[in-house]
């Protein structure tokens, strides 16, 4: 180790209590990588687990006075290598900051602290009929501090938008190790840039979120639900485009192509009913509650119908809308269960879904692999999975060239290249070719601005230079 | 005129056309103040108006070279002075840029540029069954640009949020003349910092905005409409808190205290039912439609009679409920006709709205001039206007000591300097007030990094140092 290594660690260690500061090479690894297998990670120097902002800003100062780079991470579910560790680097972890600080219903808000679970916002909302609607699928495990780094997004999206939607106001410690104040309380306000946002999906880079006022919404009711089987994409994705077309809005729509479909009906045994042609299943919720709900499905339905679903079928009943439901959520054990794979997350304009399934599948075909694509058909983010056998010769570089072709299918259908999982240290290339030279250089002039001795996670989501 | 102006006039000219070259003060002075008349505003060299975005790229370059500042202007309806001239700018207003250049229904978006007049936009989209929401007070005439650059709010927020909520993405062009494309089409997506929500509200500080990529929703129900008359502004404020706090979401949440409805009583020549005491009226609208909205205006009627309201009336006749909003349409020329005056921007968190309106009352008091408070109650956005005699000795400075007093009375309560009028040239203590050292710090950071020599609106919104 460096001098200024062990001189940093010391200094650690006096401000966060020895305890706090991890560096056995056997623990820190648990933190040293997220959920996405392919995004690069290094070894850090230690990882710290501050319990208050003053310790964060503690850390910050420490590594910046002694150059060394601090990679700030939630609690890991993350999919693009954002929180990923660099060598030699601190991981600033942010789940030990893990107090729900007030919620107050008279004006629909909560602060947190950055380490609170998803699910338990939610569960403690809820007792006051309130709603927290992000809910990326790790939901009852990720933190609401790694949510927003990734302004994460969820089944909700569709009605309720992403996270920075539900965000008034943040506390961010910046590479100084001072502590910035943006946004308020109130639910309008343009006093100002508005940073929060900026901070909103920075992934790390900018500063280390502390605190955050988030927005609530009344408890929706009780969803029911609707299934619609297709017996080809196209029919599926004009069901899509005439939904979103005459103004319905669910609060889910989830699409599963063919591929999808028949891995869910192995892994459950179960017949979803969409035959054996090149089909999909859409499924849908409404939570407008009652006579209302009941409409809504029974519009969407028809409109199914009209584009030529094979099978409509609409309960009110909860019970009966979870077993629908069960089909989606077993399409990620099905996915797992049919070996290695890579996820993508292109989002296109809701009109092209049903072009990105078929253009996934040509690609499967191109590289001799099977493409399976699922996704939030409401609002077109989509995630195309490439099925590989890791132990192959050569199968990993052919499932790399299929993922990066999706990507490229997905700019060319008018869409980006993430949705929702980000750009981390994984879709550096994919988001200078994205944004282009101009974005670029904005993006460097705005991390610079705030950053500029690049202490916070260099080198994740574009280079500096 | 110096060799740099002139030299300057003349590649204007020659890019733009001699007929987009304004440069008789005659003229130009209808272009050097938007409709904030306290606001300081100078003699621009020059007023362009550019009809594409080449023009607009012709005219930073050339005023970036010259060194000679940009002051970037939509229809002028601005409520902050942010358009307002300097002396020696060139006002670059993009009132020519004015082609809605698509709709798309299936994607519910539209792409527009920034001189669209918003009422334009919104009956554009009607056609398609779709609803642009942002709805300032002067919706039938100021533009899309002037919107996006103030993020402007208006009546629908309570329900539909701001202009920054139903943006998708821009085009901007930058200090150095450069076009950056920022967000996407599709409506989600984390490539990249959230460069599209920095610009929204920045006031022309930035760049100027030259196209917009609008998301639209399903157009609404005929609304229903609610008035509750309340005695005392405390039991008002309770019934807009508990309104919150029990999850109701009103289209639209007004509130008049008893000054504003005595204002408007004589304008109209009605008796609005408040009586003579500290009263208030709510008006509410729900557009949720049929039965919903039925419910919806019954659960907040209740709301509104547990809390102690004189008298609550529902109708869901339109003609009934636009004779019931004509006391809303009435508050500004009800005040216009009561003298000079200033209209105040603060925006509280919902439960301290009465408090807002008894301090205003006091405030008033202390310096011996009426302040009538209205505003929209639903999201805490409160119009404190302060009454003052223009030719007596003395009330200018009387009437400016209680709008300041109104500012720090809005701080006080948790809230902000600005809910949605903007800081421009006339707020900018107030906003150094509300961000802080570190917050203004940031935003001076932002602004030299993306226009480091100060071509856009210097010392609008803050000063460089």
């Amino acid at each position: 180790m460096t001098d200024t290594g062990s001189g940093l660690l010391a200094t650690l260690r006096a401000e966060l209590g020895p305890e706090a500061v991890l560096t056995d090479t056997d623990v820190t690894a648990a933190y040293a990588r997220d959920r996405m297998p392919l995004a690069p990670s290094g070894t850090p120097l230690a990882v710290v687990l501050p319990s208050d902002v003053a310790g964060v800003q503690a850390v910050v100062r420490a590594c910046a006075d002694a150059g060394v780079p601090v990679v700030p991470r939630g609690a890991g579910s993350g999919l693009c290598g954002g929180a990923n560790a660099l060598d030699g680097c601190v991981v600033l972890v942010t789940t030990k900051l893990d107090r729900i600080l007030e919620i107050d219903p008279a004006n629909r808000l909560a602060v947190v602290e950055p380490g609170v679970v998803n699910l338990h916002l939610r569960e403690a909302v809820a007792k006051h009929g309130l709603f927290y609607p992000p809910d990326p699928a790790s939901y009852d495990w990720c933190s609401i501090g790694g949510n927003l780094a990734t302004n994460a997004g969820g089944l909700c999206c569709v009605k309720y938008g992403v996270t920075t939607d539900s965000v008034l106001g943040l506390e961010v410690v910046l590479a100084d190790g001072s502590l910035l104040k943006t946004g308020r309380r109130t639910v309008k306000g343009v006093a100002g840039y508005d940073l929060t946002k900026l901070f909103v999906g920075s992934e790390g880079t900018l500063g280390v979120i502390t605190q955050a006022t988030l927005a609530l919404r009344p408890l929706p009711q009780a969803p029911g639900t609707l299934v619609a089987a297709f017996t080809g994409t196209a029919d599926a994705g004009a069901a899509v485009s005439r939904i979103v077309g005459e103004g319905l809005v669910p609060s889910l729509m989830e699409i599963m192509d063919a591929a999808t479909v028949r891995a869910v009906e192995r892994h459950l045994g179960t017949d979803l009913g969409v035959g054996t042609g090149p089909g999909a299943l859409l499924l849908c919720q409404s939570d407008a509650g009652g006579e209302a709900a009941r409409h809504e499905l029974a519009a969407i339905g028809q409109v199914c119908t009209d584009a030529g679903a094979a099978l409509v079928h609409a309960t009110a009943d909860l019970a009966e809308g979870n077993l629908l439901m069960e089909a989606r959520r077993a399409v990620h054990p099905a996915i797992e269960s049919m070996g290695a794979h890579m996820t993508d997350d292109v989002c296109v304009p809701r009109t092209r879904i049903a072009d990105l399934i078929d253009g996934c599948g040509r690609i499967g075909a191109e590289v001799g692999l099977q493409v399976v694509v699922n996704g939030h058909a409401g609002d077109g983010n989509m995630h195309p999975t490439v099925i590989y056998d890791a132990a192959a010769e050569g199968e990993f570089e052919r499932a790399r060239q299929a993922f990066d072709a999706i990507c490229e299918l997905g700019l060319a259908l008018g869409g980006t290249v993430t949705g929702e999982h980000g750009v981390g240290k994984f879709k550096q290339d994919w988001l200078e070719r994205e944004l282009g030279p101009v974005g670029l250089r904005v993006h460097r002039q705005v991390k610079r601005a705030l950053d500029p001795h690049g202490v916070f996670n260099p080198g994740s989501m574009f280079s500096l230079e």
